[in-house]
């Protein structure tokens, strides 16, 4: 769901988009391609990762290093990776828990086991129709930036503000910081339960800013 | 500091206050309870405890369960609880982690250990100046409460509006839901060293409600 929305949004912007999927022909991501037009192609996540410039990881939390790992460290080489994901449990009953947490992240463990690729996270707090128009929400709200690459964070701060419209991006720091936003994700989903809807976000209210 | 913050508050607001430590006529606590008229004093937890109708949990996080063994559970029995402490851990060197989280939090912790005390975890998600005075930042912004007694949870709301000046709480539902509060606690730290400052707090900004 939110490859498919980033996706789109990406192909109506005007962009080459490969969508990937563990084997060739994916049913739902042939599906995509076939409504997105001539710029919307779909393949491996090797393909997928060997054809992009810039590569989103929308997969489930859980699997993504395997994702990763078959897209291949040669394919993901020296790009930015915009890491979307969240390590989240649902198999172990609710409340949903982290597989990944507190002294560590994914977007940590990504960027240990691809040391040559620029992680950022990001736009893993809120749902994904948000991701791509910040717009539904009205007034200010925010998105968080984590990584250890100065430039892969601007390039990634271009895309969130002029791309997809956000007003406020707030850089965290290194991609230790993933930890902080992952863990977002139990009250995000109390939210949700108590509102009976995703159509929400976090913003920090500060003394000297209005 | 926050249970001096706290104190303070609630002798302003004309409450008689007894303020517990490890062990009777902690220097702080005499300092405290001399600088603030009759209406306070100090005294052990276990005095403490038995002297509120209501107790507020200021100590860190993970000494919380001794000081509330200390305190007695027979002194904690059919009272409100309000549980503002979060298990950090600083031992571990930066950033800090929790010491419980994920599957469980320190707000269920006291209410598994206390069955008869009427745990409400809330204020834990900003800094202790900002919890009695929350229209030091401006707009509006929120506090979370999580708890399994719904009377209870109405009059910590009460306390919370009424004489702390709250005008957004927000009620996650059971103790359980500590969890996602605590966990706020890791990107609170990254937003306190960005800025430099403890003087913000999260807002929950929704599509319906402006």
């Amino acid at each position: 769901m939110v490859g498919n929305t980033i996706s789109t949004k990406l192909i109506q912007l005007g962009h080459f988009v490969k969508m990937g999927s563990r084997t060739v022909h994916n049913q739902k991501a042939v599906e995509w391609a076939n409504k997105n037009g001539k710029n919307a192609s779909e393949g491996t996540f090797s393909n997928a990762a060997e054809f992009g410039e810039i590569i989103f990881n929308c997969t489930s939390g859980l699997n993504s290093i395997a994702a990763l790992k078959s897209a291949g460290s040669e394919n993901l080489k020296n790009k930015i990776l915009i890491d979307i994901a969240n390590p989240l449990d649902f198999s172990k009953g609710m409340p949903a828990t982290l597989g990944i947490c507190n002294n560590d992240s994914l977007g940590e463990q990504i960027q240990k086991i691809f040391p040559e690729t620029k992680v950022v996270k990001t736009l893993n707090t809120m749902n994904c129709s948000l991701q791509v128009n910040p717009s539904m929400i009205p007034g200010d709200h925010d998105t968080f930036l984590s990584g250890n690459d100065e430039a892969a964070k601007n390039k990634v701060k271009e895309i969130l503000t002029d791309w997809f419209g956000w007003k406020s991006v707030i850089d965290l720091g290194d991609i230790k910081t993933a930890r902080g936003t992952e863990m977002l994700l139990p009250i995000w989903l109390s939210l949700m339960t108590k509102f009976g809807n995703p159509d929400f976000n976090f913003r920090i209210v500060r003394k000297n800013q209005q």
